[in-house]
């Protein structure tokens, strides 16, 4: 039987990857801390491997498929194709970027003061070859973590990933400039690419994935409608998805079931109500395939 | 821009009233442990702090809103708003109380025999005004917690929030009366509550947070009838929210859907079943604005 | 008022055990630790106990009905009703097995050769009788737990639960063989069995219990349809559930729904977008009652 | 190499067994959670086991020697030779205590009155043998744990292991009578004892172990004493060893040393100033061989 | 039998003063989470309270005797006496100090420029007088914790406890001045100081931990020195404790014995050395009674 | 002032590490987790980093000394004076070895049969340079941890550091053969090593540092022994340190005391009673300075 080889990443990418695959319907099961979990598709085989791992396995062809960040690919110079985006959707985070950071009270106000500075970082490659289209010449040294408290006895700068920016502003940074913005790919080995039946597996994978991640921002409303209000209701609605009208048992009334952003709906239920709709319920949503 | 800013509970509400907020379509990210969460509305301005501290900073203007329980409002005499009852559904478990308790084997069961004793309990104030009005004069004093195992050696009675009764029981003490029944309140500054922008906020969010409180009771029940069983099913649905009618592809037949209250469902479905109804499912439901 | 004593397991069955109550409707509250956790149904007495000792307890009448698993019902020969067996979805994993396991290294190969050895288990009886039933004389010996670390210095074989192997080979163990695969399940006192009042009340329960884990592998899906387009659509529905048909606000369209397994939805999605359906979107079932 | 098998119990006792073997002069490297630690004596091999499984091991001479408490032996009846008592000091806890216990209210109030009462315990023989002795007829059923919180529902008293009384106490629990004390024991395999190098490698051990145990209650106190106060000083000095006499640099005065039980030296340090001693230090002992 | 009613801190202190208190020679259990350990004096009763709540139960006399910090001995008024300053040695650091705080770029420097701010703090009255003292009008509201992140949000400054003022810092606060410095002290109810059986208790209660205190500041030095160095070598030791002169087995030898501040050993090992001392050992002490 | 800059090991090797500066006199309070820790030597400012980084940050005077591994020393080349080796003593473990191990089933015996394989090593330069002396070509990729779970599916083979081999084996993976084996050394930056100020003050650290490992692995022996016994005790004595003698205030006896190794007294204790000392008493040493 062919195999898919699937690299999903273990460290801090884990538990929303593992999330966003079983509402896409692919559960992958990790209970007993094993690097090869079971998922429940017979023609995958899964490895949980470091992020950092993934582009260069995937070059190889140890794997077929892997999901990653865009961060980890530029620093391995992967050799790989990129087939999707896949923006999780983090309760309103901004995404990860690579950032350089300096101590507040070092004077240091622009990328062109790092010249002849020491500089930390995970992402020895990317963080150089920035400095250098930047024209600076700076020691950019590997950093095995906490790289955040080296400045400024070990380091004069870093360049490090942040969300919120927040526990460089506890260890007293303050960012410089933004190297690198990063949200997750799926990448996938050049040959695998050409075979047929992978393609066509992993492309059904990405419509699974991005139905699963649209519909995360979804949510269906339904509501009740006098045939009277019909018009003025329907109006308010967006035009997502078609919405549908079903009659009420009792005459006179319709129900109309349609699917909207969920950040709208706090401003939306208010609109609607005034427009007569009543007895509005929201329901959540597994997926969206437009 | 205008900013409406919100206390949340830091402490054992935590949990549950960010769950409600997000069911509402407030998303709360607490995820590095900040006392600042960002939530996803750039007009509101976060602030997770204890319940206890929630009406000062209310009532002084420093929040403009807080979500607090009605013991800590009281317990402060804070001068504020109290603007929305929020009963969250706790799985059935009754609300929390403040309740005078003494040892088993104390002697004492009312009240009165509270005369000249001591007791320990983090709410001293309400404890105190509640044996006042039963004309009992007894020494109050402030616990620091593990209240319930100060009896009988570091005092003789306890004034002690519960909802269970459970640890006090472990404890060997017995319930003498119910001082206070509290659930949580949203308390707005009196300033804050004549600002028309605000108030309209404030309002819009009680109606999501209501909603969705209002929907943790109730399911989704869609089910097929043959046109013949339809009024027989109908009489059965209970009328919280007028039923759909939709045409099945088979002719003859329609689906029914409506919502009820979970509770009832244990018993309704087979009442359904016998009148007729076939393939019935039920599916949960976000929010629901009557 | 009458009172169904009912036992839940309290250990790796509890968490999945609880959450399969809840989807039928049961809550059950267990916040506080206790063993007598609270249930919202004023009928029922609940009891979370080991798996090992439900089968006794309901077999002697002090609880009316029980879940646990068919290893231990075997393993204690209770004389129970066995009334329901409940395949709890558990992400693709096979059922739990006890299975004989030799050291890789051993030479052993088959349940014959295991005549004149040691074999540490838990499930004493259910080794025995199977030893015996294949003419093996062997000693077995009761293991209190850590029975995969026992061969080859503490015992020659073991006889063993497992559900994916993995703690087998991690100590160097193969399987034999399969003495016993085991699912939950729920059994009854047989007086109380003879009780219409109480059987009732289980055969209700089991009703939603079943129409949970049956809803566990479904989804409901909804689709736009051009009314050209739906006789091809609805060839390719399975029929599990008779689909709906309504009408769109727009002309010409139609809204189809329908129930299918979750499993399916993979390749579905992708041929009913062949077939002309737009929008699809999925969503989530609590119970699913025939 | 001849090699000794020795058995360690893995439960609530390993902690302080695996302190007092390191006082001994036995390390023993429990630090990759492994079952089969490492003891840095290359003629002893070791096994961390249940202390309920030692008993059978030892007997069967699987293994040669293993530590188990007074409690299991008895309760496997096993067939070995008990060849050491090692009173762990716990910080003056009392022993462990098998004890039968009843809920406050059950109106119990003798061994007697549990004729034709369940009880539930996990020594099922020696609660079985004791309640025969007295006479009793009861069911005695295993409990696989959680004993405590059987009764009243499950159980009508129960049989449990306690060293402060303070859990049943927690759970509403009287004891009625102490079936057994248990303190930990050596025992070793009847052949092993005939064995003389394994014999002489026993007692060795015993003496070892012996020698931290008691040096565990006492300390080494040294003084200054002038030659006048000597006589004095000597007559309050307990005799558990001789005490030493040594020249200070400064004439006239002598440096007094001996051992004394750490328990007698709160009282004693006030009465040997008041004697005349000067400067008295006290520090800690690993072993003491008398 | 007359009972000693001591109350020992809970939280931050708990630690460290059981420790302190086991090489004083009281043995005190809390194995199983109790609030009311067993001590192994059976003529002291004993309770782990909060530190905030020691003095005022000592004042009340429902503790005889009690160790708690000055800051809260402040805050509470509590009219005690205080009969010793047990000042834990910490490895060095620094005592904990309550010290009023800024936000780095609140542009304030003084207490002075405090005049009309809002102050957050857990010693309310502390910090009043200290205002008050200073002739600064502040608003001084009570924290319920998390005091550090409370500013400039909830408050412009801040009063609170520190050891290092790292966790000051991390939250970008730079300290004002210090209200008070704080050591742990051991308070005596002023009725139980004038009872001579409890004041002897208590005194030798002192003499036992003053002199464990002291003892952990210091080692014994052993080493031997040719009768020939023995003057040089005796000129070198500090005189905190008078030396012992051994003879060797071999003539012409001797071992001197002494006791020296252990911060001092690394650099007297040198100079020793230097100066002909041989074979020095360094061990540890429980106590020293001077 | 003056200051040295000391890098210790923040991974696994922290613990021991402080331990055994704690034994040697040097305090290092790491309870705020800080990276900086605070140590009672003002002329020493310390930092906690991993053990890769040290010798790096040593190389380049970033640090003065540190204290890293013989395995990361050679990995990163470090041009470094190593200054010392401090054998921690570790319970009888073996030290850390770096090994290549493949899988029991691989069919590879020997490092020439790596040929053409792919190697997963966390230490890939002192890997390929092995295999190069080795004349083996083969590809060695930089792993991010987990690397024992490797092969067969991601690598090969690997180069692994490892203790016990219990991680490697539970990884069903055999040791081929040794690269390195590591043990914890003291490293200085050659500048540094040329300032007298810091030489001295670096030697004074190896002296003390020394003295507290070679005490680990002593005690001190105390005896009661007659006069007539003295020449045969004092033959059994080991000449590690003179024996002191010393009078017993009981005439005829004298006291013997003397250090040995720990690994000794088990044999020892037996031999020396039968030579007629009495009261053998053991205690521990903190330090040693021959």
């Amino acid at each position: 039987m062919s195999k898919l080889k699937l690299g999903l990443p273990a460290g801090s990418l884990k538990e929303s990857t593992l999330e966003i695959f079983k509402k896409a319907g692919y559960n992958v099961n990790v209970s007993d801390r094993s690097y090869y979990p079971y998922i429940d598709d017979e023609e995958i085989e899964c490895v949980l491997i470091r992020a950092q791992e993934i582009p260069i396995y995937v070059q190889e062809n140890i794997l077929d498929v892997g999901l990653t960040g865009k961060d980890w690919i530029t620093e391995m110079s992967a050799d790989v194709e990129e087939v999707a985006e896949l923006t999780y959707s983090r309760s309103g985070l901004r995404p990860v970027r690579l950032v350089l950071a300096v101590p507040y009270d070092s004077g240091i106000e622009s990328v062109k003061e790092l010249e002849g500075k020491k500089i930390a970082t995970e992402l020895v490659h990317t963080t150089r070859k920035y400095l250098e289209e930047n024209g600076v010449n700076a020691s950019v040294v590997y950093s095995w973590g906490a790289t955040e408290v080296k400045p400024p006895v070990l380091a004069d700068a870093i360049s490090e990933l942040t969300e919120t920016g927040r526990s460089l502003k506890a260890n007293n940074l303050k960012i410089l400039e933004t190297i690198l913005v990063s949200t997750p790919r799926l990448i996938v080995n050049k040959e695998s690419w050409q075979d047929s039946w992978k393609k066509k597996k992993i492309e059904n994978m990405i419509t699974l994935l991005q139905g699963a991640l649209f519909a995360e921002q979804k949510v269906a409303l339904k509501m009740n409608v006098s045939e009277n209000n019909l018009q003025n209701v329907m109006e308010m609605l967006p035009a997502l998805r078609k919405p549908t009208v079903s009659n009420l048992f009792e005459g006179g009334w319709v129900a109309v079931e349609t699917v909207v952003d969920e950040k709208d709906v706090k401003d939306l239920i208010g609109k609607l109500k005034d427009a007569g709709a009543e007895g509005i319920i929201e329901y959540p949503l597994n997926k969206i395939v437009p």
